[in-house]
């Protein structure tokens, strides 16, 4: 969604062509989802709106929907190579990467996808920006262990997710559905009993396979990040690691560590599985000790 | 040292043949370290007796000490490779692998040596049961901007370390100097107030590179592991880190986990720089929290 | 029971008159139990021995079982004052104080007692080595509230506590009944990542009024207690307070510490529900954090 | 102070008389402290204005600034209990209940005031808004120990938070000095890995003698109070203890604790020295296990 936001109120008074112009590509291929919607108007929210919209679509005969996710296009599939997806789906599968794959990786995601529409008759969907590519792998499984009922209707939800995201950058106005997360920390050095400042922390996703650092920070004053981890966007379900450069804060400090620190760098693993929450993960440490816990 | 230990009963007895036979070759390549020791007989501790042998070696002028010290092959140098150390040094070099070095790091550690031995006039010499290979890499460094003196008395008490090791191997007896340290774990579960059994725990080595997994281990109904995870020698200084899976643990106490556990994988990175020392490294853990701490 | 044990051995050879004159005043007033044991020897082990006596209680019927129960002392009652009770008992209740009540204390008890013989048809039977005064007191209510088969059960639960530690007391030999629970402490100094040694403890049964001091100790080298707080006995049933005084210990590790410091005196506030369990209670502090957990 | 505040602007713009009659009486009985100050107008901030209120002050030769000190009540005294010292120290030394002591503390007082003037000719000056009265009582022992200088140097610093405090309640204006503290708390449940709502919390002051119940609150959503439980004014350096009731909690959450729960009742004992600091004490439980720290 690269168009600046509309407001609600317009689209509450906008003529049916208007409306259509701005919400038909939220649903893949589905402008009559827009259609629908708009002979509800107003809405109050746009929660609201976009409870309309998905409710056009389960409003359909099975056949229909089945018929409207078959028009979206494969995971990290032949379209995202070629170019060929709708501009919203670009985006989100290039967020991953899932446009620049290896070929060992694309044929892996050919074969998934073969396998799953192969039982299903629908291409495999899922929200990709509330996903690691990891996640998204591992949940291949799962669901093609599904019955056909179970997956259509785990399809849907996820159709809900993606549409959701779509809406929210889309229209701006009030009672907008929590679409963001929130990742954040917090350094107590209890020597001294104060916020343990200048402390450097990065952020790795843990992967099947190598960690790819996210982000570097370093604590201010208040032992804080100046600005959250991440913020404004949902996190990506999966398998992370914060890594506290503990060891060079207490030196700068002052304290005579041995040779080498019993804790000089601490790492926290830690798993993501709602990403609308709010993850507060902070570290209680000296040069002899470290905690952690899920804060708020 | 491979042969049988002998008594300190039977050494303050024996001939001065014999003394010199069983304990000629804990200082390399200086016999006379032993015959000095023995005209001090009896020894009341093994102790005692490594004293007196250390002390006949600082006794000698300096020009001597360092023609001692000149005996003593180079560190991970063409002697080990050849074949050609002393049988003592031969085991001690080959326990980090100092005796199959790639050809690169064969070369960083002749550059090494050739520098040092350059500066002092004497071999870099260093307790290899003691530290890592990490640790013994990094300490080139700082042990070559010290002065000649600082850097003599460094050596000795690098010679000081080694023959401990090899006498109370080689001797039996009381008021044997400490050579032994211990690294222990225990997995305490604070949502169900008991020691958490069952626990599958790692630990590694973290080198300048790759992580080298030393053992797995699992805890017992007690929530410890069933023997130290290290005990009976000198904990090697440097860099090391424990993995406890928890998120298994809790999911087979019945707990309803999330995908991805905020608390699957904990670890612990951790720092050992007194090989005679204890380090008892305990996880206090539920799903959602962990603290370690440096424990007795 | 202050007559010395007798071995398992030995009763299990001894005449029929030995040993009910050994075994009879176990179960109060009802030597038979004793007897039908008797015939059932030998015993492999003490908790067999146990077993066989609660087996011939239990195999009376109920109304027998009633009487029998009819043969134990009012608890805190006349009696007590009188000095009327079977030995065992006197020393029993006394132990908790239950001989010298105040007044009002008494009256409480009669109170209770009248309501709980007056629904049961006997008296209220705890094993009062079991439970903290107030545990006692706190007990009546819920006690009150059960029917008659689920007290009458209850009832000989109690009796096979205090019949257990009576016979662990009088007979010795393999396979004692578990009869003692154990309370230790150990305190940690993350600040300095040792034991803390010469901290000083105190440890307060909590009751409904004012708090008791059971004892003080003073940590070792280790940062434990030479001997466990309470070990060899059951631990009472109830409210207790440990209390560490780790001020003056930081202070005289010489650390500067503001006029009232953060952390001064440490209250661990826990209860005991399983007198026969093993309570090991740490703290791990520094002089600005504290925690503690059920520890094993 | 019990006058609305007056402007900073207006001040810098006021006649004399009417600047001193706003400020005279910040300063006991020295209204030419404030017509010093006067004459130094514009002052930028509220602290500008104090520090050249204080300058005046100690520009006087020490003569004179004793007989300023002289002017001040004694603490507790004779004009307390008469009705007779200037408003702002009245409701400054009933804060503490220095007007209503029993006839034993009042002579306490009494003597220890005796000795102070005795010895250095002058009352004894403390800010009673920043000290529990047990602080204040115990600071008497130290403070008559110090030698004269030291203690006209403290009794000057007394002054500075004494009047730092009425000044800021008399005027508004930017810059106005730090003279509140913060106290908070928030209660985290790592069983569950959220805020622990509904936990009923108190907070007392633990005296020599019995503890005074402060106030009691209850954790709202997010584990923390609606309000700081103290903010606004200077926390009173002494001994404090909070006490959380988080057995009611868990077991409303549904877990089974035993009769008498492990962690049932969490006290932390507190001390607080900097009356203008923010002391965030947090605590972190599960039924088996407690932590605080201080936070931030």
């Amino acid at each position: 969604m690269t168009a600046a936001p509309v407001s609600l109120e317009r689209l509450n008074q906008a003529s049916l062509a208007e409306f259509v112009s701005v919400l038909g590509a939220i649903f893949e291929h589905a402008p009559w989802a827009a259609e629908a919607a708009a002979a509800q108007r107003p809405f109050a929210t746009v929660a609201d709106l976009h409870a309309a919209m998905l409710a056009a679509v389960e409003a359909r005969p099975q056949a229909e929907r089945i018929a409207f996710l078959r028009g979206h296009p494969d995971l990290a599939g032949k379209a995202a190579r070629a170019g060929e997806m709708a501009p919203a789906s670009v985006s989100e599968q290039a967020g991953l990467g899932l446009d620049r794959l290896s070929d060992a990786e694309y044929d892996r995601f050919q074969s998934l996808n073969a396998a799953y529409a192969g039982k299903f008759g629908f291409p495999f969907i899922v929200c990709v920006r509330r996903q690691t590519r990891d996640a998204i792998l591992d949940s291949y499984a799962p669901r093609l262990a599904n019955d056909a009922e179970a997956e259509l209707s785990r399809a849907m939800a996820e159709i809900g997710h993606i549409t959701r995201l779509r809406l929210v950058e889309a229209v701006e106005g009030p009672g907008a559905p929590k679409t963001a997360g929130r990742l954040s920390t917090h350094v107590l050095d209890t020597a001294h009993g104060a916020p343990a400042a200048g402390v450097r922390i990065e952020l790795f996703e843990r992967g099947a396979s190598a960690a790819a650092k996210l982000l570097e920070a370093v604590t201010n004053a208040d032992g804080r990040t100046d600005a959250p981890l991440i913020s404004g966007r949902p996190l990506r379900a999966g398998r992370y690691e914060l890594v506290f450069h503990v060891g060079d804060y207490f030196r700068a400090k002052g304290l005579a560590l041995p040779e080498f620190p019993f804790m000089d760098v601490v790492s926290i693993r830690f798993g993501i599985s709602e990403p609308e929450g709010h993850y507060h993960v902070p570290l209680v440490a000296t040069p002899w000790s470290s905690a952690t816990y899920r804060g708020s």
